[in-house]
């Protein structure tokens, strides 16, 4: 994609509307009559064999007809001829199209044929397509101001929000709430079934469109996961990206030999990479308006820490659920802030935070709270809240807040709970570019975001660790013995063999053929040793009966190996059994998994969880896409809720958590290195105190089908 | 309190506004323009000292001076007079009063004073006090038309909805969020302080109240739990109660001596009481009124299982997230449904749901397809979806769902994605009674809640179950004891005798005062055995060492106790040792645990969760208050994430559930029997196999201090 060109066909200075129309109610009358009555600056070329003229402006049979250069086309005509306009576009030189007829991909066969079809058309003549199937653009720059969609005539103020929908209908919401809120963009995208211009080649103009401050997203879909996540983690540290990805709970349940496998649904792992790519999701349309407003006007957050400042005590605690329920915390204030501020509150007043200034607050008591509160170093940003009473003056206490909170440099969010003078009131912070919301909900919920967003900022960078202790051959060899026996799963001393050339710690072990063998290897390992059987065709070795712990002696041992012979060959009897695995029992430690899945969007993905049944059973587990980097895997094993288990729990000594972040970052690397293995679950990884390192208990290695 | 007081007072057919003033911007003047200007049907009164007339107007200097009946007083003179102007209105013989007028509890001690001394006059007089430090009252009834509140003087379109309120600023900020969006109410009651009238006198009022189909609830806490939840277990068969109770994450962390003290937040608590309740609880206002729409006007569906018809993919995917989310299911169509639709739909249509009608849908599609998708019996309801287009007529398309949908006795919602015709279109949708949002998340959401309510109201009833074949006399001989002693912990043996005489199963076990006791025990009993430190000062035996388990034989057993008192002595050197449990090893089953703490407001609150390690990392647990039903029971136990490892997880057997079912059921006799019982664990619980019982490994039963 040619980012010069989509940046022209966003700010045209020409457009040409193919398809335009005088029939009331049709899409070509709707297209051509927002662009000629919404104040665009350019020259519209309305395009119709059959009209001599539209709306009074002269038509054109072809587009080959303008006498003039012509930026972008929009096309209305019926599907089966889009690709011929787009053809006569490209003769003419046009810089791009955008297809706002339906009928293709969307439809079935048919109109996939007929979007392949258009593509190689636009291909042919390097114009950039937006659509089809979409809704149309609009660009509030007072040097473009041009609406070429079919939605509501009117354009949206101009303001600094790019909204780019994946979705038509939602795009035309949104711009009937943006409307209703009076809250000002700078671009509407609709990309429709993004044939060719997408969410990639979006980021890349916007991320030089000076009238942006703030991307906000409603996609369906991602066209490639790897360069949106390059895209955004530079774009977010300048401008936000906020994104709805719809289809959260849709996650199809694939086939899966391993555990990671089985918990990794779709949506977990859009929400690692979200994560990961600086993006901030959020739930629904509303809550992209109302973070997108504060995103585009307030500074972000240095840290998490926030303050409440209220005249009622209900709205405070609302704010204050709300905030901590979002993953904020709520600031302590320092000591001097509640002295200064018990000078200036009544005795019944709350110096604590949540600031209650009590019902008869008038704004110099108002303005004495933002001051002292956004003044202590231990806050990061502000809630402030006001319920109208009889003393209060929204409207001076909206000045007070418009001329108070720029002063230091801290983001802030207003509720004022609705009366009379409210829409004067809001007009004034509206104006100041300070966010106001009705609920405290709201407001709290956004100032959360907002630390959300102040985190990744001022992350700390890290980077992906390269180990280069790593025996790469040793692992080529054994995937390539496995490929030339026709195999997928390597049993576990293979799998053992390439987690050891990979850095991994493992207890003492020793592959045993016989009985004799067993016992020789256990006298050498020392008891107590746990014996499990090595087969090819044994997945689950647990359900054949195919593993025996605890044992103690040789005597023991001998009975074991017996009895598991006997039952595997009962339970599974056409297996090919290689022989056993002699492993020493580790003492102590934490169970825990860790595993990867190779998705076929997104690549690699690690999973980490605690381990045994609850792994499955819980769900608690957290998720990311390798390369990991160190904060990546950091945070990915403080994530899970049973995290306070591994930090030494009721008294146990803590275990070694680095051990861990290791183990994945290798894992990280040996995934990346070889595309070769679609699964791996290391479960056990059994986790020792701190200092003690982590041990590969059991794992399992499924390659890809060639 | 007197309910036909109660009545009279929300409905007075005369007010007296005692502190009525012409002090622009007064309370005084708010409160008596509202009720002038905004319709009474009645006779209001302004009472004043020093005026002869208030808006035109004549004024009385006294409420004694009214030369008619009066039925309500609103009283707004300051707060050092409003126990003698209640006096006056006593010797008046009014009614009841509210009082407007704040300065009361909320402030303080000398507050607390004034309001205690209040309610001692209104007693006196029999008087019924609505506030002090409140809003007011609003009555829609035509027949009444009362504005008795100093908000924004308008009275809402009469509707069914009652609104009560405990916090004034979110009453306001409700009524000013009705007006927004057009929603009309029954009744609005703002509660102030509760010094007299509270949620429960409110209940028994709008019960009989003809016209408030459905009531709202903003509540910062409880008065009397046990009277709220006998009313609305009642109330809700026939009108369902909703409720936002603020002050979600604030759970105070309370001292504890048992693991149920310390998990049984107050949140968690007051969810439960509500679900047993059956008060929907809800997050924020505007969740309250979007259902308070639907509720008022929908039937409660049969069950869970909702269709969604939409003309657009992605708010289709939306809507299905958020039904999943939140507890409904997408329902699966019959075949003969699906064959219906896919003679009249395109065919691109989905005719799986959600059922995509596509974009070019007009009435005629929406009409077949509401009509084959509500008439298929595996449908429960409906959420309906438009995403305008030029080819969609939303006025014909409300007129259809308005004419189709009221055949089917079955809930809809709808959501008309936002154009230039929707004023009008959900216009005719709300004249007929169908709630319509713009986002097709809160049609959803409010279908989920809705799905939640018809399960409430169709759930099967059960009751308390009453064991007869308990020893009361046992366990009050065990209490006394202890009594006596001057101890509140209970030693296991005691715990244990106690559980005995409630029918509780316990592994075989004996309490031996030394060694050779001991070895005795365990060859009565069998190997292998563990072995318990019993002392009245160790509340916990692990911390001190004084548990061994999985004790062999004698020699071990020898060597087990040595070790054991020795290592006691020495962590806890000051300890009256009375001697050791020696219990029988359980073999095999799953660790719970169940438990019981005395809520200082809700009485006996019920723990039942997973047991070991992950009780208190993870939280899985669930409460109930006692005494607990069948139903609740059951529904304690499935309700934790857990519950699959009991069901029989990756081929093990399913554990006897109902043993567990029982044991919480005992649980709640006995702490209801016992009020001397202040905190109780069993942990573990050990379940066995389905039909193999559950066993009390370990308890600890805490005595309410004397």
């Amino acid at each position: 994609m040619d980012a010069t060109n989509l940046k022209t066909i966003v700010s045209p200075k020409s457009v040409a509307v193919i398809g335009a129309s005088s029939r009331p109610d049709s899409v070509g009358m709707a297209v051509f009559k927002n662009i000629l009555f919404s104040g665009y600056k350019g020259i519209v070329y309305p395009v119709n064999p059959k009209a001599k003229s539209i709306l009074g402006v002269r038509a054109y049979s072809s587009i080959l007809e303008v006498p003039d250069e012509v930026d972008l086309a929009v096309i209305i005509v019926p599907n089966t001829i889009v690709s011929k306009a787009v053809a006569e576009c490209g003769e003419k030189k046009v810089k791009g199209v955008v297809v706002i007829t339906a009928g293709f991909k969307e439809i079935g066969e048919e109109g996939l044929k007929l979007e392949r079809e258009l593509i190689e058309v636009a291909k042919k003549y390097g114009i950039s397509v937006i659509g089809p199937n979409c809704v149309g653009i609009i660009n509030t720059d007072p040097e473009v101001s041009l609406n070429a969609t079919f939605a509501r005539p009117f354009v949206p103020k101009a303001g600094s929000i790019a909204f780019v929908s994946q979705s038509g209908a939602f795009g035309v919401a949104a711009l009937e709430y943006a409307r209703k809120r009076d809250i000002s963009i700078s671009k509407f995208i609709s990309v429709g079934n993004k044939a060719d211009v997408n969410e990639n080649d979006l980021l890349l103009v916007l991320k030089d469109d000076d009238r942006t401050k703030v991307i906000l997203f409603y996609l369906e879909d991602l066209v490639n996961p790897s360069e949106f996540m390059e895209l955004s983690r530079e774009i977010s540290e300048k401008k936000p990206i906020l994104v709805i990805k719809s289809g959260r709970t849709l996650a199809g349940a694939r086939a899966a030999s391993s555990h990671t496998g089985a918990l990794a649904g779709s949506d977990e792992i859009y929400n690692a990479f979200f994560m990961q790519a600086g993006v901030i999701r959020v739930d629904s349309l509303e809550e992209l308006f109302d973070c997108g407003v504060a995103f585009s006007t307030q500074p972000p957050p240095k840290s998490n820490r926030v303050a409440i400042i209220t005249n009622a005590g209900g709205p405070g605690i609302v704010a204050t659920d709300t905030i901590v329920k979002s993953g904020a915390v709520l600031a302590n204030l320092e000591d001097k802030t509640k002295e200064r501020l018990s000078k200036v509150l009544p005795p019944t007043a709350s110096v604590e935070n949540p600031v209650d200034i009590i019902g008869d607050a008038k704004e110099d008591r108002y303005e004495a709270a933002i001051k002292y509160v956004l003044e202590d170093p231990s806050v990061d940003g502000a809630v402030i809240i006001c319920t109208p009473t009889v003393f209060t003056d929204l409207e001076a206490i909206a000045r007070t807040i418009r001329d108070t909170v720029p002063r230091y440099g801290k983001p802030v969010t207003v509720s004022f709970m609705g009366t009379e003078d409210m829409e004067k009131a809001s007009k004034i912070l509206e104006e100041a570019g300070i966010p106001h919301y009705i609920f405290p909900e709201i407001s709290a919920k956004v100032m959360a975001k907002l630390c959300e967003y102040g985190w990744w900022i001022r992350r700390p960078l890290t980077s992906v660790r390269k180990y280069e202790d790593v025996d790469k051959n040793r692992v080529r060899e054994v995937i390539e013995r496995a490929r030339k026996e026709g195999r997928t799963f390597l049993p576990e001393p293979e799998s053992d063999e390439i987690l050891s050339a990979y850095g991994f710690n493992l207890p003492p072990y020793s592959f045993a053929k016989n009985l004799d063998d067993c016992l020789k290897s256990a006298e050498k390992i020392g008891y107590p040793v746990a014996l499990k059987i090595v087969s090819p065709d044994i997945l689950h070795k647990v359900d054949v009966e195919g593993v025996k712990l605890n044992i103690e002696d040789g005597e023991h041992l001998e009975k074991a190996y017996r009895e598991m012979m006997e039952r595997v060959k009962r339970n599974k009897p056409d297996s090919n059994i290689w022989g056993v695995l002699v492993q020493k029992m580790v003492k102590g430690g934490k169970e825990t998994i860790i595993g990867m899945k190779r998705d076929p969007l997104f690549g690699p993905v690690l999973m980490f969880g605690i381990g045994g049944v609850y792994v499955e059973a819980m769900k608690d587990v957290s998720f990311r896409i390798a390369p990991l980097r160190e904060l990546t895997a950091k945070k990915m094993i403080r994530e899970i809720k049973g995290f306070k288990i591994l930090e030494g729990y009721r008294g146990e000594p803590p275990s070694d958590i680095e051990a861990i972040e290791e183990c994945l970052m290798r894992l990280s690397q040996l995934v990346c290195d070889f595309e070769e293995i679609e699964e791996l679950d290391i479960n056990p990884l059994m986790v020792l105190e701190k200092g003690k390192e982590a041990l590969v208990v059991d794992a399992r290695i499924i390659l890809k089908n060639v």
